[in-house]
């Protein structure tokens, strides 16, 4: 199951870069969610390029259609299908990328696995895929909100060596990350970071980055120990961002530095807030299962594959050649990646809120 | 699905710390594999605690038993179940643990989301649960290397703030990894990282680390793109190993601060070695999609949360009180973490290989 | 997962009888095979209204478009999403269907469940759901014929108290079924089934009927015991099929009667066939399993529900009301049936064989 | 996944007739429930062989041991693992059963399929599998019992060609079943089956039969359209038992002589109980989802295929031989088999009703 994502709230995604156009079936959507197009608008025009000098200035409207499972204004329960008709289908010079593999991108692995890929705009493999995803995420975080309040937010913490600094990330508003193009609610780590990707597109290369995220209001009891832990599902949502090389959730891989008497977070308890730790290295989840702390965790993305310098490679036969990547690309792709890291969190979240409604507190 | 890991070859675990023993059936084993118990003690055997004076002195002999599936030596294609009987199932004294919520455990989180749990040693959220997970490893290792050659190796790569120095992660052996009790193979590290454990002992704390590992003669083609890609589904298995707090393939977090001209690895093309490159930030994913280059990655650990210093915590009816554990555990998981991460890494290629078979180069 | 079939050859079907279109997403197809819409379109022919008087006289084009997944006249191993856009979207009158419960329809039970329903045409509920299927059973069919010579042969074999005479099921051509728009290719039944619909529609009723189908070619060893056997997932995806009362393989209920020395099937070698019975009451599978022999079985359809007789039913808040539908339907659903019938059978036995390439004879 | 039943409580089936034992690892099942080891061996025990001459004569204690999931007498939500150890492990006489396919058993196909099989007592496809199931049904029956009032009863309707007469399916009752070895509730239709099962049993032959199911006090709005049809499930889980040749739901193959006017159910509507019909063709499912009346259908079971009369069949190197079963077997399955058809209508309901409580009536 390739592109299915989900087990209640299930999500099948198509679509290529440059084929007629992209969307995605859920399937298992509960009935009775108010739900417009507008809804899902808003939430893809916050992944589209072109929004910024930081971004690539290709331009893909990525207007959604809401072909079925929507009636009166409510959901009905029976299939939803999302469609993006690509409305640049010109046909376009792919040049050398039809015969030459590009470094560090999917081309040659895809042709492995496949025999042949559609190398139009890198295909299948295009973040451009990514849009399918956000159009269900919107559904999800709707879901998550209107039913219990929970709120999703990221933003770009590191472009290159340039760390934010956040002092409490509980704090963050989606105003502050919406400020600045490198959406980095840091407004000094913000400057140096447009600096520094503006750098990076003048020499004809990239720059990576690393994507924050909080979750906030998330009720005690989601996730499904022991395969499906509430983290261990997190981790593979991100991991399948394109782009993505690492995850952590909470303390991550600066906790391992700590001891047990450093790193533990002591529990508490009050009248208003029930059970509560003060610190939160956990990230929100222990033993896989919520423990009503909000969620945290940062997503690594590696810097764009597709950069305008000459590069060695080989042709598909196997000779060696120099590829010189035309067109418009994204110099970093972090300042569009926070909206799809609230997505993958929303559609994870989703599944295990509906999971432990079907079985959760059943017997008195 | 919660203790349910795979599609094709598909396992299912059972089993509490202290109940009646562990287990694991495996649905999908391919028929005509040679197998027999001691194939599988010997995966056991690694992750065993009362191994040194690093690890618990806790004895598990950890004997498995195969109760179907297997018949003249080979599988039949039918489920293999293997159990685990617990040898010692005296009643204990679990003290205060049954009343108090022990900090960074998931004794809290269990009993929001079950509404009660077994205390017993933890219960199911206790890591004897891998021992399971272990068994069924070692049969995936089994067909992978038997098939194809794939060879897991991981070890210890930091303790605390000591690291290890690994100048060609291809070169480290088995033999350099069992040959000193924390599996660091740079044996100076080792007995620093030694020195850390015992000293975290000593005062009544405990430390984390991070565990690496690389596979090698993985076929190109592995891994299921959008969702399925072979880092997330990879990244989804190492986090539900219990303490583990964060993922990297190849390049992981470090490779973000590079440029994209730094970080791509050229493409090259020889009559031998057919496609590689010479460089593999990649970790031997791309695309989500194995390239034939080795598969490498690093997992976080934190600090054991038992630790036997006082701690705040709260008792269940919310009263505050302190806690102090007893018992025998172990003060850094890391040596003991290294089978776990290869045999998760194993069932995730496993299915991944199968499924490739499935669908793969059906047409000419 | 309601609208979603199959686990390695997976599609996601989505639309509704009066709303924008209906669709599907294959996911797991095998890359290389040929593909145009013409594989598809003469499929969905054979489904859709208005092909003779003995069915509805609505007009629904069905035309299919893929938009995505085949790339220069080949699939390419990513999803493929295929859209059959509805031509007549303007609004009708749908009267007292809005508010009256049609007894033996599902608009009481989509009510009960989800609290609403998109009541135009019978929305999700309508046959018309079908033709998504039919179209992603186009590829499944056109997989298992390119790579096995794999046929499936359905007809109709029962109209109300008529049966027809087919002295040799596996002689039966399609050309033979399609010489008569009752698709029965016994003519002097069809002859007589053709004037008992006709006199149901005349008395402004229904009438029901049965489906036969052979799978000639089927190679041995498809089929996952003891839960997912051949007959098994046979009846789940028939009785998935609307209007579906019964289900049968080889002997059926018939065999029943009979003692084992009469019903079992000797088996036999040749060089030339290899292992084979004379006699197949088992229908082409044995312990969940296929035998290589052709798989045959019937399937059962109830009277079409939509009568334009007044019946008794209630309005939506209860009280007792009459119903008399209006608009056009088919007075027998299964004239039309039988490409549904195969559709399910290939869909069914695509996913078996590709989960037999997975894990067969793997070790030698 | 050929062993693995259900999606939200999920069963993983394992074990051979002959093996060490058989059993089943359940997850999913939610916490809270009260379970002993009496609450399954009840079940089982009707299930067992041995009861009564009709059946065979050999002894399966069948006495289950709970190995996890329950701590002082609750499931905890983690893994139920349930095991049966088989009493009798000494070596056998298999004779020429290992080398000569038995016709119309399943040793043929398991071979062509897994190139070999564990031949003792039928391996893996000996109806004592379904012993697991039994057990795990025991569960699925309680949490539905005690939830909501759910009975299931079934019961033998037929043997060769001796039909019971039963005035009003929902008026049998589980006494009237027990009360006589062939579980007819027929008095003078199960006095002629038993002579029918002993005729056929001396002349060395056997003879099969049908059973009719029942479950009443089903809330309206379970199943999952389109795929997932409540009669689509229930059809798939009645032909995965063995021997099984035909299902039908409600008016089945008979239905399909009716006209749609004979055929509907009215609809009717009361203050105390709500919407209703008076017939019930049905079978309790309309569109895939429970309407809230008794859900009602017949399972075919072929002829014991194991007679001891001398039938032809083939050495497994091809050349023509005669069998002549030894050992003890049942000449009658049906007897044995309501227990069993219970079962998996109970497994199938469970699932159904948890993912209704997933996603059902969510918003207001």
């Amino acid at each position: 199951m390739s592109s299915v994502f989900g087990k209640i709230f299930q999500i099948s995604t198509w679509g290529e870069s440059h084929g007629k156009g992209l969307g995605v079936v859920i399937d298992g959507c509960p009935a009775g969610l108010s739900l417009s197009e507008e809804d899902i608008q808003a939430e893809l025009d916050k992944r589209k390029p072109g929004q910024s000098k930081l971004t690539t200035s290709r331009k893909e409207g990525d207007i959604v259609e809401i072909m079925s499972g929507v009636f009166e204004g409510k959901t009905t329960g029976t299939p939803i299908s999302l469609v993006i008709v690509n409305q640049d289908q010109r046909s376009h010079d792919y040049g050398n990328m039809v015969e030459l593999f590009r470094p560090s991108h999917a081309d040659l692995s895809y042709n492995l696995k496949y025999g042949n890929r559609d190398y139009r705009g890198g295909g299948r493999s295009s973040a451009r895929e990514t849009a399918a995803r956000v159009a269900a995420g919107a559904i999800a975080k709707k879901i998550l909100l209107d039913l219990e309040g929970i709120k999703f937010l990221a933003w770009v913490c590191q472009v290159g060596t340039i760390s934010a600094q956040v002092p409490d990330i509980l704090k963050v508003r989606a105003e502050d990350v919406e400020s600045h193009p490198t959406r980095c609610p840091d407004r000094e780590a913000a400057l140096q970071m447009e600096q520094a990707i503006l750098a990076a597109k003048k020499s004809q290369d990239s720059i990576g980055g690393v994507v924050q995220f909080v979750v906030q209001n998330v009720p005690a009891g989601l996730g499904e120990p022991v395969f499906d832990r509430l983290e261990a599902n997190l981790a593979r949502a991100m991991l399948s961002i394109p782009a993505t090389k690492g995850f952590e959730i909470g303390s991550g891989f600066e906790g391992t530095k700590l001891r047990g008497s450093e790193h533990n977070d002591a529990i508490f308890h009050s009248e208003e807030k029930g059970f509560y730790t003060k610190t939160n290295r956990a990230g929100g989840t222990l033993g896989g299962i919520s423990n009503g702390m909000p969620i945290w965790g940062r997503v690594a993305f590696k810097p764009t594959a597709t950069i305008s310098k000459d590069q060695d490679t080989v042709h598909k036969e196997g000779e060696a050649s120099k590829l010189k990547a035309k067109g418009r690309h994204d110099p970093c792709v972090v300042p569009r990646a926070p909206v799809i890291v609230e997505t993958m969190a929303a559609l994870t979240l989703v599944d295990f809120y509906l999971e432990q409604r079907a079985r959760g507190h059943l017997f008195k």
